[in-house]
């Protein structure tokens, strides 16, 4: 049993083309035209591959290939929205294979006592909705409804005005549901895969994430004739904390991971000392005790910049979650699918956040990676060989069929 | 013989309405649809004070107010846009002085030898259209029309249609023409006149000033699953550039001033590690020296700080001002008339670029300074108290006056 590679191939090739960017990457925002495009490419091919479709109240589609018996289906899910400039493998890729599963099962007229469903999550990225995973937070009960729909985007967007104008504003409540087990094949967006020359990642569970924002207030003013002795100039103590969130890594060190991502600056003129910089901070370690360590670092940092430069702060940890191991009963389903289909496999953790960190609170879950070559995602270069891709999804193939049980 | 200071107060409320911020503040950004009716009002008032208003190809308004003789004017100039959330004085205040010059000499049906004539000059901040000064540039012979013209603001659109669409694309060539004296008067911008409780300014020139633009690129990359020892972030590196640009300032010492006024992250979001970073670094002197030997340092900061984290990187020094010396006739004739009015005065140096700078290549300039409380501009909470302007106004009025000559 075996997936069609062919098959495979061609549906990213289509599916890649929506909101592709000159570079071969893809810039397809979440609840944007393009995203609209290929939630309305997917739902057509899940309907031709004979699957029940419906869409829940955050935009969530699933699509249910009924079991044999009245049971808990096996879900396999992903995502299609992409980072600005991201790649054509981050999310899309495990919808597709999931999608290649249920055309492999349907050639064969292969019958399993679960109902085998794909799921499309809303909203997973956070590049314009925060935060990222919203609309699997909302489905695990995690995150309100009313504070996912008020979520805003840069230009002060409502998600769920989104939601209703592209067409997936739909009517099934978005809450938690029983299932057999949830699967999840994703890119591994690290080096590690490829560094050992592993075509398949068994996934032992997701890393600890933080998220913060902070806020400096200094004095904006002219750059020429305000001497450097009256100056509190916010982006100089922004450049210095992020000097201090490199160094909480360097040491703490281990596997702890501290990024800078978005900074923003006011007014952003050449010639006016900068009054106010925001600015995010996201750190992640397997371990929640190396966060509980890193935490008041960064609030230490914070402060010692701001005193430098007379600069005043709002700092907020808005976003934790923690080290989620998988069930070790569907690691161990795709660890034997894994071995099943000859390919070179290691268990791995996740460093990124995935959709199955909200579904592993509601029921048994599991992720597949597949390796990024020079472990880079989240830009145009992203790449994963059709080798590697194959094996990745005859491992979603072999452990959705044990889950599921044949009929 | 005195300016009316209500008079003047009160043009400066209604000036002050046209692109007021709900702070105190005002955002007129050059060409914008509240720079067209800044523009307009200044022109109604010019005409009903029966000046001959012409408008030359960069949108420059001139208003004369003929003399006895035919010599050349004495101009009185400054500007009508501003930066983002900024001031109501930076700039208007230059420009409502000379009208109400305009109107005291029309008051007491004072003749002058020479004409007396207002100019408004365009995108002098520099905060939508790079480089500052453009239009004063291009009069001045220092840039060439088709380069202004093409410039472009943030959101791609040029100069040449914007002055177009606002209806002050005007026929006049923008070239240099013979004048017997500039004369502008400005807020200071800097806590000096203040600190020793001076109302007026008697300014000896324009310091040097520098511009450079740095780009820097690193591996855009997903901030989770991608380990430290692989990452090259550009924001890290800027803000080792930031922090090396603060230390020039420190080692050099003296007047010197150096500022990153501008940073913009790409693709500037939490969970990605930023590919690019871009910033501009603005350092200023009176010493040409003294930037002479900032420069260097700065490349080699840059050179450093991306060699450290392992990031390419463009720098370009694209903008060179050197130190401009104010004509001695104007600036005794400034000096003479501050000590006429009674003020407390001082001589002072312009930390900032204004017109005054290109109209000095041309003729005999200088310019009039008003303190700016705590020193700040560029900002809402820019001040200047009635009692300084007033100084200001007449001593510009008595300067006009002496340099045009009574018929």
């Amino acid at each position: 049993m075996r997936i069609d590679r062919a098959r495979l191939a061609q549906a990213m090739d289509e599916m890649g083309a929506i909101g592709a960017t000159e570079r071969g990457g893809l810039t397809r925002l979440a609840l944007s035209d393009d995203d609209k495009r290929g939630r309305d490419l997917m739902v057509r091919w899940m309907r031709e591959a004979g699957l029940r479709v419906s869409v829940d109240q955050m935009g969530n589609i699933f699509g249910e290939r009924p079991g044999a018996e009245p049971l808990p289906a096996v879900l396999m899910g992903s995502h299609v929205d992409s980072v600005p400039t991201g790649g054509r493998y981050d999310g899309q890729l495990g919808v597709l294979c999931g999608l290649e599963v249920i055309r492999a099962l349907n050639e064969r007229q292969l019958s399993t006592r679960h109902p085998v469903t794909l799921a499309i999550f809303t909203n997973e990225e956070g590049a314009r909705f925060q935060p990222a995973m919203i609309a699997s937070g909302v489905l695990a009960g995690r995150i309100p409804l009313e504070d996912a729909y008020n979520a805003r985007d840069k230009d002060g967007i409502r998600l769920v005005d989104e939601l209703e104008r592209i067409g997936y504003l739909g009517p099934e409540p978005c809450v938690p549901r029983a299932f057999r087990a949830y699967l999840e094949l994703h890119i591994e967006q690290g080096p590690f895969l490829e560094e050992e020359g592993c075509s398949v990642g068994v996934v032992e569970g997701i890393v600890a994430i933080s998220w913060s924002r902070l806020t400096l207030e200094g004095v904006q003013d002219h750059a020429g004739p305000t001497p450097m002795r009256i100056r509190h100039d916010a982006l100089v103590a922004a450049a210095d904390v992020v000097a201090g969130v490199r160094r909480i890594a360097r040491e703490i060190g281990g596997d702890l991971v501290t990024t800078v991502g978005n900074l923003v600056v006011h007014p952003n003129i050449v010639n006016a000392i900068p009054g106010r910089v925001t600015l995010s901070i996201d750190m992640r370690d397997p371990s929640d005790a190396a966060l509980d360590r890193a935490l008041p670092m960064l609030d230490r940092a914070v402060r010692e910049a701001c005193e430098r430069e007379g600069v005043r702060f709002t700092l907020e940890h808005y976003w934790r979650v923690p080290w989620t191991p998988f069930a070790p009963a569907v690691v161990g389903a795709i660890e034997r699918a894994a071995k099943a289909t000859g390919a070179r496999w290691r268990r791995i953790r996740s460093g990124a956040g995935h959709d199955a960190q909200y579904m592993a609170a509601l029921g048994p879950a599991g992720m597949i990676f597949v390796p990024s070559r020079d472990g880079r995602s989240h830009c145009e270069e992203e790449f994963t060989p059709l080798d590697d891709i194959e094996h990745g999804a005859n491992t979603l193939l072999l452990a959705a069929l044990d889950l599921a049980g044949r009929a």
